[in-house]
């Protein structure tokens, strides 16, 4: 099996489980009680939280833990609106939204828009990048949220965050910055965000775990109400082993130390197939870009045909996000980048560090056979 | 160690531990992929899917996979209010909710209070029974939520949600159940509720998984937006190796095996204390009790002051729900069955299949110590 869908989940790393595995059974108290069970795992969760803002770069009452990314992408839209609309029944109040964002975003500010609020999607430019300038197009007097991600799932474009944070920031405007896909690779947007968030499954930590920062002072309202956990901003009994193994495997990957390895396997696969493979065109910007991701179309071909074809040959990739998957529309993020026709014929390679050149050689072998075969019908 | 604190969280079963593993390790993929390791992982979700739902009583399409029971109970309010009053920016509609609804209930009440929309809350009698009568008084025409859980989480007393159940199918009314704590004690509501939950940390399953029923055609909308896992009704990634512990830790609690002996250690407790120990209350109904509980009152003693002298003898027990711990208001749900003085003084012991009798004795000779040494002071 040649698993190059990295960017959907990672396998989870045995030093990581080998931490989580007390609060699985010696551990188990739940970490709100006030007797010794609960403060044992109390005092695992405060480790976990001092380990993450850490890293984060922040206070440890600024993270929040939470079940995943599309939890937190759903906080922070529909919280920053319920704290903006705070006492009113009816929305009011406009927000910027890239266009390329995660559909747990993207579908949460368009809830919002049912309930009155007004949003402008900012749409990227060819190479896949949400110019900051667009952002600034976009801000109205009236705008209290902007949402623009680190890096993009799909085509893997690093953003210009800092530029886009320094403008929300200027103008009291909540940045939320989605890291899910950047752990490692951007620094943590810290110093001018208002709130990001990281998902452990995608850094070989465990799935249901998700970390958010939220500045200090920020209007926001919970999105699970009810309970004193984690500052009464989330209900909810705290899963301290997933709070532990995504501290855990947020050290390992922050620091990036497996970046060059990952970078040489995609670029690797990256030039042999644009040069092995004619019509092949690589989605998104060749340089702002994170290591694991090569997005590619196949002119003529049919993007889950090809999926379905590699799946035949034990090769497992994807044609856009694990989260769309099953839908019948092409991706939304190649579709506003490169047009419907390259969205259709579109194929995501995503690199992990435990992928090994050879794989990335049978692979590309595998794929001229399939592309030359599904143009030849 | 002597834990009796097993309404706010069990200890993991080995066996169930044990068929979560495969899913931690070899069994990583993403369950929403569509290639051979996304599959395999997918053949544990409906697997898991399958097991509650033959437990349930309902089809494996009414199943969906939360992260516990705070967004199950955020869920059924937020997503009725928002099925109920689509397309409309400000909220309309009124809603039952009983007063000893878990604190998750009651917030997202009142967060939709602050939307526009009504709500009536209806008291518990003196036993902590919520009567189908006010449930049924309390009806008006533009009701269309009503939210009775099956056994409360303080007092442990059980709810006639068959009746209340009833009187909202007749009505055409929502009716959520929160069945966290009744699981193996009171039969799943899936004939008369719109929609139930289960807690998988609170019958020796692992935390953050939690499993809902929504009977098909219920107006419900998503919480958490994005993403087309549970069939578009919750985003993010499934944790299947939660939802496999929640269906196997389901299959063995829902059958009661360990109800007899629980029962057991609850009443030999419960005897020996309204003996031998003068001024105190049960508090909540006598009969219609869940097995594991016993919540009691000690007159002219601090329940606080109590539980931490028993934490000082390595007793683990709680004042309220491990939710609201931390809290300086002494329980709503005490405090509504019996008044403040009583909540004041009230301290619930929550037995479980681990417990042995001879636990239950060391803990009545160091409350018969504590109680009288308190009143001495």
């Amino acid at each position: 099996m040649i698993y190059l869908d990295n960017a959907a989940t990672t396998p989870l790393d045995d030093a990581v489980f080998e931490e989580m595995l007390p609060y699985f059974k010696t551990l188990y108290g739940n970490s709100q009680s006030q007797h010794a069970v609960g403060r044992a795992a109390a005092e695992g969760l405060i480790s976990a939280r001092d380990r993450t803002a850490r890293i984060f770069g922040c206070q440890p009452s600024e993270v929040y833990f939470l079940s995943g990314g599309t939890e937190a992408g759903n906080f922070a839209v529909k919280g920053a609106c319920a704290a903006h609309g705070r006492g009113a029944a009816h929305g009011r109040g406009h927000m910027i939204i890239s266009a390329i964002e995660h559909p747990a975003v993207i579908e949460s500010a368009e809830d919002m828009l049912r309930r009155g609020f007004e949003v402008t999607f900012v749409q990227p430019d060819g190479n896949g990048i949400i110019q900051p300038s667009e952002v600034e197009r976009a801000v109205r007097d009236d705008t209290f949220f902007c949402a623009v991600m680190a890096a993009n799932n799909e085509i893997g474009t690093i953003q210009p965050v800092k530029e886009i944070g320094k403008i929300c920031a200027s103008r009291g405007i909540f940045y939320y910055c989605d890291c899910v896909q950047s752990v490692g690779v951007v620094p943590f947007p810290v110093k001018y965000a208002s709130a990001f968030a990281v998902s452990a499954h995608k850094f070989y930590g465990p799935k249901g775990a998700a970390a958010m920062y939220i500045k200090k002072g920020s209007a926001i309202s919970p999105l699970l109400s009810g309970g004193m956990q984690e500052r009464g901003l989330r209900g909810g009994t705290v899963n301290v082993s997933s709070a532990v193994g995504l501290a855990a495997a947020l050290e390992r990957a922050a620091v990036g130390a497996d970046n060059r390895k990952v970078l040489a396997l995609r670029n690797r696969f990256l030039t042999r197939v644009l040069s092995e493979i004619d019509g092949s065109i690589l989605n998104g910007d060749s340089v702002l870009r994170v290591p694991a991701n090569a997005n590619l179309s196949f002119s003529g071909c049919d993007g889950e045909n090809i999926l379905f074809c590699l799946d035949l040959k034990s090769i497992c990739v994807s044609t856009g996000s694990a989260c769309s998957a099953g839908a019948v529309t092409p991706s939304h993020v190649v579709t506003a980048v490169a047009g419907k026709e390259r969205a259709k014929s579109a194929v995501r390679f995503t690199f992990g560090k435990y992928n090994t050149s050879a794989e990335v050689d049978e692979t590309v072998e595998a794929l001229k056979e399939i592309v030359s075969r599904i143009r030849s019908k």
